[in-house]
């Protein structure tokens, strides 16, 4: 389904077509996922604001909703800009950051699920089981769950939703709830970064806005990440170097990194 | 009171523990506290909308307060994380950032004091001061005092608010109002970062969440400033390679690092 | 008008002043700006919340208005405190992040340019146009336009609003609508990197500040970015050390360099 040509492939049609991506994200990554988005080759621009949700989705080529650090006036953008998203066709990213520590959250993702209907829903274990089952707790934003133990709810989750499910764990698990497709990189340091789970899903934006279909597109993203993540943890000696080595190797990535370091 | 023995130990308590840190704080530093708090072992989230303060705040090991991009709306959100934190007895911390800048930050402080009791308040000189004299003026965010002008007003300050108060500056003080902890690390390139101030205050709730009493707590978190700062100082060549060893100093830090630089 | 000496002039001013430069900012950059600010020897506050924009403008040196994530709320702010700084005489600097993007944030400028009168506009080529313009459509916060193409109606802008025009681009243009200074240094990785052109801006109010009229400042600004740019881009191996390299040029800049680098 997936193989290393074909991100390779995917990643030259990013940085020629460069893609804008619509972010209404969290305050914490905004920087970090605008930095990987041009990186990667795509042209991030971020805006909330109610008043412009129209204009903006409607000249995007992908929109990322994330909840990272959540409101109630921020949510009405979200939805303005979903609808925007969805009657344009095109991809909508959801990720649902800290989605099982606080009711809010875990509700505020039901509703964009079901009023934007995201064609990817890309979280850690703990989020996307909370999703499914209200008996998951997350600390935070962090996982408390394996993406292992995650795979039978994300497919579950990926039938109910239509939306392809995108799971990033020691192996990351991209289902539509049929297909699975598995990135075996594990990158110890990415979890001492924050927003690398954010960044997947800006990225996963901008892969999904030059590819066929969804499911190769989130995967593609991933795998990305994954091939950027092993470059810098070789060169970083600790999360500080790790994460400017990490937009070096997304600008500089080619095929013969990909073909060398993807597991797949 | 504080030994290199006793810092190196609550620092494994930190990475072995992982305290959930719930940080309000400004739109500037987020990224930098969030990144400080992973590598030095915590686990950060940051959340301000009042619908999940109480859910938020009641899964935290600690809870920090920080009034750098005040907003009345904001406001709201700590003023209902606060009350929750103080019913369930974890450490509070508070930066007053800009104090004396206006009296906009200077009286939300006095509230914040007055009705969620912070169990550490950690500033700058001026900040500090500001908070016990109005004739106080800080310049935006940057001190305009010396911390060894402002210790006898932290004295003054940790006794009418029961706080431990943090100052920090060439020398860092840490007084419970008798008691008093000095860090004798300077380190010039510190103040050429933003946010700085911030990650110690961050730092602090965790050190705090896993101390048995905030004084030790809040001064070991200065300590692990002070020796990650003379790590990232020795390897910096500008405020933007500091910023990045600083990080990877916090997530390598050890026992030896801890005895050779610590200056008390 | 602008010479290599007359740039490290101002520098030094900015280094010996450490003017405060008052930002009302995006979510995306605020961190970077400010970090820019202070490698450069300048004090930056950020701060939005219309309680308090009369005191903190009236204590400034600068005003930067930067509608980058723009929203209802913030304009409020802005107006207070742009009102405030004019009234002051102090240099107000309005970079028009996404104008020609939506309606909504072209037609803030608008307000923003009647209302408080900015000394200086900087912004990228097609940002520019747009308010002369509305035929041209700006792709998110990426110029469409080179600066060259924006150069006409730059000088037109200047005349009809008396604000100096600061274009970025390949050729940097700063001009009052009579006078045009040219920056002809070209950095690639520039624009990879998100918020170098508010990070321009930021360093506009800074020297704004220290000099004696409007268009030198905010040459000298462009200089400084340029020359900073150059050393950064000679270390860097992609846009992740591009940043720091940047921030580590910044601080370290001494007259050689500008001589060296700065193509006029």
């Amino acid at each position: 389904m997936i193989t290393p040509q074909l991100v390779g492939e995917l990643l030259q049609q990013v940085r020629a077509q460069s893609p804008l991506v619509h972010n209404i994200t969290n305050f914490v990554v905004m920087n970090n996922t605008a930095n990987a988005l041009l990186s990667a080759g795509a042209s991030p621009v971020m805006a909330h604001a109610p008043e412009e949700m129209e204009a903006m989705a409607g000249i995007a080529s992908a929109l990322v909703l994330n909840i990272g650090t959540l409101s109630r006036q921020w949510v009405e953008g979200m939805l303005i800009a979903g609808k925007t998203a969805r009657k344009r066709k095109i991809p909508i990213v959801l990720d649902p950051v800290g989605a099982g520590a606080t009711t809010f959250r875990t509700e505020t993702c039901h509703q964009l699920i079901r009023e934007c209907h995201p064609t990817v829903i890309r979280g850690n274990a703990s989020e996307i089981m909370a999703l499914i089952s209200s008996d998951i707790r997350t600390k935070g934003v962090d996982s408390t769950e394996s993406s292992d133990e995650a795979l039978q709810m994300a497919k579950t989750l990926a039938r109910e939703t239509q939306a392809v499910i995108s799971i990033s764990g020691k192996t990351d698990y991209i289902t539509d709830g049929t297909q699975v497709i598995c990135i075996r990189n594990h990158i110890p340091l990415m979890p001492k970064v924050t927003g690398m789970g954010c960044t997947a899903s800006a990225l996963t934006g901008a892969f999904a806005a030059v590819s066929n279909d969804a499911l190769t597109g989130a995967a593609a993203a991933m795998a990305i990440m994954a091939v950027a993540g092993e470059k810098a943890a070789s060169a970083a000696k600790g999360p500080g170097s790790f994460q400017m080595h990490f937009l070096d190797a997304l600008y500089t990535l080619n095929q013969d990194d990909i073909n060398q370091n993807l597991k797949l």
